[in-house]
Order: C-alpha cells, then sequence, then structure tokens
C-alpha cells in the first residue's frame, strides 16, 4: 500500500482530495448520526429520503434527494431502514447494481428471522454487494462521541473489495473494524448487540444454585439447628454470619471448578494416548468458561474477606468479646496466651492473606488491556502456576481454620457434615490427582502427547513434520 | 487492497523491497528521535539542516543535507522546528511544491495563536499538502520505546492521500493513527497534549467544594458544639472520625448525581412528547461526564470502607471499648446480647458491603479495555441497573445506621439536622423519581418517544422507516 | 487507499469476489488451526503435505496436494514446518521462486541457534521473499477464538510489499499486525513468546533479596532476641507480625527507588550541563522498570494494608487487649483518654490510608488501557505529581508511627537499630534531594538545560532551530 502509494505518485502526490460520496438511505436517529459523524470525517453525504424536505435535523452540509438519484452520487449506499421496509428497494434494483450496500439494522430479538437481515438484503438485491457493518454501535454514543463500549464494528460480507471500502469508513471514523469473514456471520453479528453476557450465564446460574443451596443448609444447621436444640435466637447470623461462611465456601469450590476441567482434559488425552480427537463438547464449553469461573469465584473471595475484616465492628462481637473479658475479671484472672491457637489464629489468617492477594493477581492478569501485553507462556505461568498456588494457599487456609472441626462430633447436627467439610472435597480431589500427574513419569507421557506423539496413530495420519506448538 | 495487491503482484509480488525516503527538517530532540524510530521501521531518513556537520546524535545510517537537497529526496517531510522558524521555509516554496508535510509542533499554551500551527504552515506554503500527525508523542517515549501513555497519533489534513501515507508511517512505526478528519482539527490536535483531565475538572471541582463545606459543617457540630457545650476536646476526630462522616456523605450524594441528570432528560422527553429536541447545554455537559462523577463517588466510598475498617485500630477505640467492659464488670453484670441491636448492625454493615460491591463492579466495568468488550446492551445493564441497585443498597445503609438519629432532638444541635439526613435528600429525591418513572404507564410512553414517536410531529418532518436504534 | 479503490472501481466496484488462496506447507496442529481460521475468513487454503491422504482434522474445505503443486496455487506459502526440516525445502526453490513464505516457526530455548529460523530460510531460498509472523500465537487460542492474551501479531521482513500482504491477512483474521521491521527483527521476534517477564526480572530479584534481608533481621531482633533475654516464645510472629513489619518497609524503599533514578538523572543533568549525553547505562536500565519497581512495591503496600486491618481478629490481638482491660478492672481503675496518643494514632492511620489511597490511584493509572487513554501531561502529573505525594504521606506515615523508638534506647537490641529507621534513610534521602532540586534558581536552570540549554555546547553541533519537546 505504502509502495504503492509512492509509486503512482512519484516524490509528489496528486491525487484528489476528497473521499468518496457516501449515501444514506433513511433519516432516522441511526441515518442521522451516522451522517454527521462522516461529514466530520470528510465525506460528503446524500442522504435518499422519501419526502426531499430538508428537516433542522438532518446535518447542515448533507444533501437530501430521491432514493435514486441519491443513489447514483455513491458507489456505497448505507440502509438505515428497518427489514420490513426493505421491499420498497426492489424498485431500485437497477440503479442499485453493482453498489455497495451496508445495511446496519438490528432486530429485536434474538434469531427473529430465519435468515439474517443482510442475507435477506442480498437475496433481495442480488445485483448489489452486501457489507453488514455499524449495527453494534450506538447512535447516541456516535453523536456524543463517547464511545465507551462499542469502539469495535464488525464487519463481513462476500465480497472482499466491498468490504474492504466500508472498513476504511469505519478506520476514518475514528473506529476499529473487525472482518468477521462472509454474509453467513451476519447472523451473528446481528445477535451480538441484543446478548446479555452469554459466556457468563452458565457460571451465574450455577454460582447462584449453589449459593442458594448452601445458605439454606446454613439457615437450617446454625439458626433452626440452635433455635431447636438450644432455645436461641440467632435470625440476625442471615445479616453477615452466614453470607461469611457461605462466600468462602463458594469461592473455594468455583475456584477449584477453574483448574478441574484442565485435570480432566489431562486424563482423557492419557487415556486416549492421543490428543488429536476433540474433548467432548461439556468439556469444551466448560474449559471456554473457566475465566468466567475465576471471576465469579474472585468476588466471592472479595465479599469474604471483607466480611471478615468488618467482624470487629459487629455489635454481636463486641458483646462476645466483653463478655469472655467479663468473665475472666469477675473470675480474678488473667488467662495466658494459648500459643497453639495464637499459631493457628495467625496461620489462617496469613494462608488466607497470600491466597487472596495471589487470586486478586489472577484477576489482574485476566482484564484485557493486561492479558494484552503477556505472551502465551506468561499467560500460562500466572494462569496456571500462580493459580495453583492460589488453590493451595486458599485449601491450607480451609483447612488449618476448620480443621479442629472434622473430628469433633459437635460438628455433625442432624448428622449433617459441616459445610467446610463440603466445601474441601472438589479442592482436595483437584490438588490430588494435579499431584499424580506431575509424577515425572506421567508428566512425561502428558507433553508428548501435547507435542502430537499418539500411542496408536490409526485415529489420523499425521504428516511427519508437525511443528510442535503444543496448547493448554 | 488485498485484492489489488495480489491482482498487480499476480503470484509472485515483485514491487521493490524498499520503503520511501522520509526527510525531516530540524535535527533537535523529536526529529532525532523520529529520525530514530523510522530508521529502525526501514525507512532512509535524510535530515535537513542549516549546518550539515554531522552531528553525533544524529542517527548512523541518516544523510544530513540542506533543506533544499533533502528536500528533493523525498516524498514526505517531517517539519521538526518551531513555529517562529516557519518564515524560513517560504523560499523553499518552489522545492516544497507538491509535498507532503508533516507538522508535528505543540505550542506551550492552549490556543496560544489565533490559527493553529498546521494551518500557519499550509497558508505559508498553499502548494504543499499539510498533515498534522506526532505531536502527542513524547521524545523521551520513543526514544526508550516505553510507549505508555502514547500509542494513538492523532493525524489530520485536507489531503487525503497524504494523510494515508502519514497514517501509513504511522502503522509502521508501531503506533495507531486515529484519523480526525480535516486540518480543521489541528488546532483540538494540537490543544491535547496540553490539557490536564479536561473532563475531571467540573467533577473534581464541585467534589472539593462539597467536601470542603461537609468537612466545616462537621467540624462546628462535632468539634466546637462539643467544645462549648461539653468541655470535650475531641479535636483528634478531624484527622479519621471526621473524615470518616464526610467520605460516604460525598460517594452518596456524588452517586445520586450520577443518576440525576437521566432522571431529568427523561422528565424533559416525557414533557415535550419527543426526542428529536437537543437538551439544554447544561444537561448535557452534565450526562457527559456522569463517569468521572461516578469514580470520585467510588474513590470517596473507597477511603469511607477503608476508614470504617482501621476503627478498632484506633487509640480512641479502644479506649472507649475497654471503658464500656471496665463498667459493666466493676458493677458485676454482663449485659445480655441486645438482639435489635444486633440486627440493626449487622444489616447496615451487610448493606454497605454489597452496596460497595457493586460499585466496585461498576468501576471494574468503566476501565476502558472493559468496556471495550461488552455491546451496548451490556453495559447499560451494568451502568443503568446494576448502578440503581448499588444506589438503592447504599441509600439503604445509610438510612438503616443513621435512622436512629432522625427523630432524637440530640441529633439537631444549633437546630442544624444531623449531616446523615443532608445526604439522604438527593438519593432518596432519585430514587422516587425513578420508581414514578418505571410505573408501566410512564415508562411505555417513555419507551415510544425514545423509539422515535412524538406526540406533536410538528418540530421535524420524519421519513417514515426510521430505524428504532434507541439510545440513552 | 480509499481513494485508490473508488478510483479504479467508479461509482460501482466491480473486482473478484474473492480473497487470494493460501498456501500452508504441514498439517500438523498450527498449520490446521490457521487453516481453519483462514477458511472461516473466506480465505481460499490448500495444504501441502507429503502424504495427500486427507486426515479428518484437516479443514473440510480445504485441498490437500503435494508440496510443489499446493506452492504454485498460491502467492503466500506459510511453512508450518519445524526448522530442522527446512532443508526439504530446497529443492522446491524454483517453484518458490518470488513467493511471499511466511515463517511461523518457534524454538524451544532463547536464542537456540546462532540466526532466526526466519533468516535461516532467507538463506535456504534466496529467491523468495521470508515474512516472519504469528509465531507469539498459541494454536489454542486461534481454535477456541478465546485470544486473551495475543491479538498483537509481531510481522517482519525484508519486503514491504510482501509484509503488507501478510499484514493484511492478519488483520483479516480479527488480529492486530505489528510491524517490527525488516527480518534482523525476526530473533527478537522468536524469542518473544519464549520470555517470562524481561522487565520485571531485576525488580523481582531485588524485592525477593531485601525481603529475605528484613525477614531474617526481624526474626533475629523480634523473636531470637526476645526468647534470649525475655525467656518469650513469640515464633508464631512469623505468620503475621513479621511479614507485616517487611510489608510496609519494602513498599516505602520501592517506591522511593522509584523516584531516586529520576533525582539522579537530574543531579547529572546539571553537573554535565546539557542533557544531550546519554545516561550511564545502569540509569537507563533503572528508569526503564520504574514501573515495575513501583507496582512491586503497591502489592507490598496492599500485603500491608490487609495484614494491618486483620489485627483484631488475631488471637495475640484479642488476648494483649483483654489483659489490658482485666489489668484496669482488677485494678479499680478506668484510665482517661490519652489526647497525644489518639491524635498520634489516629494520623499516622490517616496518613496512611491517604498515602496508599494515591498510591492505588498510580497503579490504576499504569493500567495499559488507562496509560493509552491519557496524554503525556496528564501521564506525568499522575505519575510525578501525585506519585511524589504519595511517597511523602507515606514517609510521614512511617514517621508518625515509629517516631517515638527513634530516640528510646530500648528500640536498639544488639546495637541494630530498629527496621523503621532503616526503612526511612532512602525515602528522606530522596524526599530532601528533590526539595532542593525545586529550589527557583535550580529548577530555572533544569527546565533550560531540558529545554535544549548547554552550558558548555562543545558537544554537540545543534541546529538552531531545534523544537523544545523536551522529555522526562
Amino acid at each position: 500500500m505504502n509502495k504503492n502509494s509512492s509509486n503512482t505518485m512519484a516524490l509528489a502526490p496528486n491525487t484528489s482530495n476528497k473521499r468518496e460520496t457516501v449515501c444514506i438511505f433513511g433519516t432516522g436517529d441511526f441515518g442521522r448520526a451516522l451522517g454527521h459523524k462522516m461529514i466530520q470525517s470528510g465525506y460528503p453525504v446524500v442522504y435518499g429520503s422519501r419526502s426531499t424536505q430538508i428537516s433542522n435535523l438532518i446535518p447542515k452540509d448533507a444533501e437530501v434527494l430521491g432514493h435514486a438519484e441519491a443513489a447514483q452520487k455513491a458507489a456505497i449506499i448505507i440502509i438505515a431502514i428497518q427489514r420490513q421496509h426493505y421491499n420498497f428497494l426492489t424498485p431500485l434494483a437497477e440503479v442499485l447494481r453493482g453498489k455497495v450496500l451496508v445495511d446496519i439494522s438490528n432486530n429485536l430479538k434474538l434469531n427473529q428471522y430465519p435468515e439474517s437481515n443482510a442475507e435477506h438484503l442480498a437475496q433481495l438485491l442480488p445485483g448489489s454487494k452486501v457489507v453488514k457493518a455499524f449495527n453494534t454501535v450506538s447512535a447516541w454514543a456516535l453523536q456524543s462521541g463517547t464511545l465507551d463500549a462499542s469502539r469495535q464494528v464488525f464487519v463481513c460480507g462476500d465480497d472482499v473489495a466491498a468490504k474492504e471500502m466500508v472498513m476504511n469508513i469505519v478506520r476514518a471514523l475514528g473506529l476499529t473494524p473487525v472482518d468477521k469473514g462472509s454474509l453467513l456471520a451476519a447472523q451473528e453479528i446481528e445477535n451480538y448487540p441484543l446478548q446479555l453476557f452469554p459466556m457468563w450465564k452458565f457460571p451465574i446460574f450455577l454460582s447462584l444454585g449453589l449459593t442458594a443451596f448452601f445458605f439454606l443448609y446454613c439457615v437450617v444447621l446454625d439458626i433452626i439447628y440452635t433455635y431447636i436444640y438450644e432455645k436461641n435466637d440467632f435470625s440476625f447470623f442471615i445479616a453477615i454470619t452466614i453470607p461469611n461462611r457461605v462466600c468462602p465456601v463458594m469461592a473455594l469450590i468455583l475456584l477449584a471448578l477453574v483448574y478441574l476441567p484442565g485435570i480432566f482434559a489431562a486424563i482423557i488425552q492419557l487415556y486416549r494416548g492421543t490428543k488429536y480427537r476433540r474433548f467432548p463438547d461439556w468439556l469444551d464449553k466448560w474449559m471456554q468458561c473457566r475465566k468466567q469461573l475465576g471471576l465469579i469465584a474472585l468476588a466471592f473471595a472479595s465479599l469474604h474477606a471483607v466480611f471478615t475484616l468488618v467482624t470487629p465492628l459487629r455489635a454481636f462481637a463486641s458483646w462476645r468479646t466483653g463478655k469472655g473479658i467479663i468473665s475472666q475479671a469477675l473470675n480474678n484472672k488473667t488467662e495466658p496466651l494459648d500459643h497453639t491457637n495464637a499459631w493457628l489464629s495467625d496461620s489462617y489468617l496469613a494462608l488466607g492473606i497470600l491466597g487472596f492477594f495471589l487470586f486478586v493477581l489472577l484477576g489482574i492478569t485476566s482484564l484485557p488491556s493486561v492479558s494484552n501485553n503477556v505472551n502465551w507462556r506468561e499467560f500460562r505461568f500466572v494462569q496456571s502456576k500462580l493459580g495453583y498456588l492460589a488453590l493451595i494457599m486458599c485449601t491450607a487456609h480451609t483447612l488449618v481454620y476448620g480443621g479442629k472441626w472434622f473430628l469433633s462430633p459437635s460438628a455433625y447436627k442432624w448428622y449433617l457434615p459441616n459445610i467446610y467439610i463440603l466445601s474441601l472435597i472438589v479442592p482436595c480431589a483437584v490438588l490430588v490427582v494435579k499431584f499424580v500427574l506431575i509424577f515425572p513419569c506421567i508428566d512425561k507421557r502428558l507433553t508428548q502427547i501435547r507435542q502430537g506423539w499418539e500411542r496408536n496413530p490409526k485415529y489420523s495420519k499425521q504428516s511427519n513434520h508437525v511443528i510442535n506448538k503444543s496448547a493448554v
């Protein structure tokens, strides 16, 4: 491109001074906002409209003509009208032949029509070159210039040159075009602005379900049991005590669930003796939402940290402290420092703090701008090495804190195990299997498999010179 | 482009191997740094200088010639000299005819000259194609390669091809060009590096003013009043107690001020019965600094959280705790747990923690890299739904905490209301009006208006097929 | 480009509908993943393989041919085979003449071979145009679409047009090409994915060394000394008490080390009377890892904050509190509030909170996405003005907290100074010298030097019209 320009232009470029004219069909909100922005960026804009009366809302420097006249003035026509009105374009088919039509429409529901709006348009006007673009941008953001959530513009289309023309306009408006391939991608692009955190759905529902279960479990054991057998009303535990029991349990389990699919993947690869077969679907999906699971775990861990730190501010805590001290004072004695207790209390606090610290590091590394600036080796080092270290620390934190209750029979109210015991099952299982997997003999075999070695190479015929860029 | 290249090059590209030569006028800091970086990126560089003695600071591979000879060697000339020396270029007008001149100069003050440096250059040399670029990049960052704050290079110019050539150089240097349109934008681009958080100015001054007011209010009521009427010297309250009273008040008021303009906008739209008229200027400006207001509110909320958590570490707090316990011990009695108190204390703590948690979530979502990765629906969900939830939680936190003082006459020292009461006015007003606005009958009308419906469509003539991409 | 397209295409673009064919040599992991992604983006893909039996792992729409036939079909050939097999390409030299060969290989070790793989390939096939690209992308990420850590693709090559063609493919795959210049950069690009936080190495080793030293220092003075002379076993101090003594010391020293090189640079510039000479190497390196030093300091400060906040939860703390209160109760007296103590305790807490708050602000500003959105003036304002303010606050926090121990002889166990005294040396030195440097007479001279003035301009011959874009 560089070269090209300077070749054709020799040492003094003398191509013309203007950008090509863009035509916009439709003078609605988005048509006007886009036209305004384009004029700002130096494009002559002509509107195609039924009524050519100039509304005072249309940008001043734009021309307003009938549809056919407007279309003749430009190579690119932006179709800023709703899908249900596309039919009125068919009479214009001759005028639009060979032109680039930019479909910017959105639907109100996911997969509202069998085919995407852009494909529908392409079928109506087979002589035109349809490109899907701009539907992810908000009219309001275009006008006000505060493009916080939408610098990326997804573009797709079957004609490469037409797509390139549209992508150049996108760049000229200060936005980032993302080429999503052929017009088949239009459905996905039209669904995109209607999505609400699709990757987060499963992790969030899983967490909500588990949280509800553990919350009820604690209410039964800590409030109802106490009320029935000890006649004590601890209903106010619902506000802080029980949330602060559920949050660490959820954080630990979810963090373990981040590393569990990796364990499954390793076992499946070892069993099959090859990496050249797809994982089952559920495992694939699970592996793709590990980041979300980890971030929700971090949220629970943060809540646990804050709930714990406010403990001394609670009326209940100061009442309990006071009671303990007064009973000592009334007995006229000062208990000596219990060294075992001091060790235990300081250890689990220190383990928790370090585990949480590593956890927050993991969270920061998963910020898009940070992870964009590290290479794969660094990303894997942080997410795998530091992640396992965080899991070990948090499991140890729970073990040291809850350890004293494991063997005490009072921990088994109504023969139900304490919530700490439940929370340790998954993390301990993950850590034990991972410990087995890093035994040299197993680890060596796994590394071989991941570099392309196969125990039984009947599944696929591989060329000999496989580049060993292993993954996961 | 793609297509183009492979067309002209058939299946074996054979264009020449070199980038075009770039000429730099001026061997100052920035000229040298830019030359160095360009040579690294494969551009032959020739310097135009009065003295052609080669300084040891000029990059080794660069040629140094007189201005006229240097200019003849290249199509692009970077003018790395100060505006006050531009006059010496006029004798070179013939040599520079048709060349691309890149103005990289900066001023020392905002709007220092009536017209921008680039426009001044274009007037001096009407035969040349002036492009403004690179002025936002720091020489030191170019040299050291640590381009933390300046990957974006704003480019503007009247000649599209010339601008494209400069943008290609920008890309080749590993930077991101941003096309800002015609040379009219040069003034804005020249002002940019001189700006100091322009969007933050109003929110920061507003916060400082309010903080000062509330601080003095607390000093008067908590220190001076106590000193006069109770003869107690609580001057040390200035360090923690009073800041921890002002911070939550500021956080709550500023958070409410984030949602207040949206309420005003809705009322104005309902009253006017159309969205096709501009909001008053003050409302526009207010809406554009909502993000800044929210982040300052988050800062105050964070300070409040930390100030609260250090409470048990304060000498004053342990003295007060000790006094309470000792008085019980000396009276030989243990007070039973006050359940109402336990409920109240745990509730406001839990509400505060959850509100703060949602608040931090909002803050994380407003990080540029995170908000770039969500679509508008998700962005609005977080900023509007979760934001209102945070406001509700924080208001409830304040109500539960301060509730007991509302009716107590001791809270009205010198007939002045307690600071908690003042802090609740704006948030409660916002929540009440918002509650009214989401009544089905009103909400439906508002949605219609935002989709383009007009009660009295005399204001603008709309084409019938308006695309209903609503905003806000 | 824009212009170009619309010129050749008039108002109805009619270039062909397809992207150019891409050939991939090698059907290993990465070859398959890349082929898959390219087909998705609309490129016809043809594989060159020894065995032309179609494996079920190769993307369905791809053709598989022998190497020579495959190469003839495309202008771009991606060499997805390992370096040790490159020799088999030499017989194909005639077929590959003039083609663009994309070397995507990686090594297993840093600088494994004397020359880079890409340069090796270029030597084997001098008639082809070798471009290095894609080696920083992970096969797994390409397949799963979760490109968290690798949107950037470094590209280098001697032929500009060939490089441009490859960069267009990179863009079409939804990745960001970064032009790193000529093929000489291939070594650096091949080393990149093998690096593990190279900029962090020195700061991390420095911190680990200092932390170990201070930890042992505290163990000796707080545990061993106490055990020997007071027969008290405080070994549990290892978990929280001593870490919470080491962390603030490390945070303060590292924060001061961030500002120390700037002080040195200013002194060197003042002494030399010019800025036109390079700083010594150690100073250059030190200045380039200031961000890393600052972030590690922030990590220590955060740990200090959390360690401090958990204090009231420790068994040791509640035992100590109880002991104090009980001894008062048994003596039948209540101590009055010590106002000096209340002032001191509240002051150092407030100073610490504000210092930490500013510190966190600095940390947030150094997130890539945030620092990309501020200009240099704003970046310097935050990092320099707010940074010094944070250093002043943290130093004052330490002085107020540790002040009482400076003069007490009991602080000098075994004639060793307390750790607080050690921690204050560097920050106080930095602040004192900085205070001297901002004296008007010195500051004016320094500003002159940084704007290009020289006391003794024999070192370099400068052109008169130096643009005064000063740095640092």
